[in-house]
């Protein structure tokens, strides 16, 4: 797998981007690849044919996060790409600084926002991941419980990278999007870990 | 990214392999590289000269789980294939019943031994990933946040894969091993927890 060992190649490098925030879209995307995978080995088994509705339902929606978390791989690197840039600019004069200042405070909005997309479609996962470890095919329930172990390490990724951007961005100023990114933070937070430890026990229990 | 999109497609397949014996591993290999990227992002700043040695030997040890791990990624699908090898063999005569019967062991065995090594290299990238959080470059602490959450998942991905195999290797034959395998994992699964949480909060410390 020469694809997955240039991007950890790129990964590693004293390189800033890729970095933890496109980790954090890859694990959500890798946690709804497998609940896929799971809904992919159930669908078509005479022994689950009373589910297959449910898991072409899921597979529906497991598919369009695996795609939107992809997506956000890229994403979260061109935001901060973005931060880069705006530090850059000239700080000589008061209206260059006040130029930049604006730059960097809109980059690091945008640079917030990408991993609070992230966090939400990572608790998407662990959701999903929840009815397929229930009543997918029992073979590939493990699956279903990394599924849901990914989709809370990318959503705990994406609020270390939220709360690394939002302390650099001038809460006088932008104070209802730093209020309302701090509490989201927390409630997510909270429905990762509830939904993960629920998928974790159910597998626990198929698997021993 | 099109090189992630492929194996993320190849996982969502209805293909049992890559699966989330590879994804244990290969998260496994992500907070490796993350911790990698710390270390290289502190080597050579004249801030940071007091601990460059230090960032050095880690650097050593990250880049070797990486490969490792890396490597891990591709034996898990192949110990899986040897799993599906032995099951379709003949069990018509009791002679091919015993021949199967011994070979579905050996490659459950394997199987479950591939999983047992990535725990045990995730837990050494939670390790790593504390001193990288605790000396390294502050600006990519979040980093090395991500790289500690990522081995958790490795771990209990792994941990997962390890008991699902279990299951199936007939303990009064093989007790020596499920006994031991059992032990190793208990005692890694809280070492990844309270190294993980460690981390989390020294981060947490230093980006709020």
């Amino acid at each position: 797998m020469a694809d997955l060992n240039g991007f950890l190649e790129a990964l590693a490098s004293n390189s800033p981007t890729p970095g933890g925030g496109s980790v954090a879209a890859l694990a959500g995307a890798l946690g709804a690849a497998l609940a896929s995978m799971v809904a992919n080995l159930t669908i078509g088994k005479k022994k689950y044919v009373d589910v297959e509705d449910d898991m072409k339902a899921a597979l529906q929606k497991t598919e369009a996060l695996r795609l939107e978390l992809a997506q956000l791989i890229e994403e979260d690197a061109a935001a901060f790409g973005k931060v880069m840039k705006a530090m850059k600019l000239p700080k000589e004069t008061d209206e260059e600084k006040a130029a930049r200042k604006a730059a960097m405070q809109a980059s690091l909005i945008d640079a917030a926002t990408v991993p609070l997309a992230v966090m939400e479609k990572c608790v998407d996962v662990i959701r999903l991941s929840k009815g397929v470890a229930e009543k997918g095919n029992k073979n590939a329930v493990s699956d279903a419980g990394v599924a849901a172990l990914m989709g809370r390490a990318g959503a705990h990724a994406a609020r270390l990278n939220v709360l690394i951007n939002l302390g650099w961005i001038d809460a006088s100023e932008h104070r209802g999007f730093v209020e309302k990114a701090g509490a989201a933070l927390g409630v997510m937070a909270t429905e990762a870990d509830r939904g993960a430890d629920e998928v974790f026990q159910i597998v626990l229990a198929k698997v021993t």
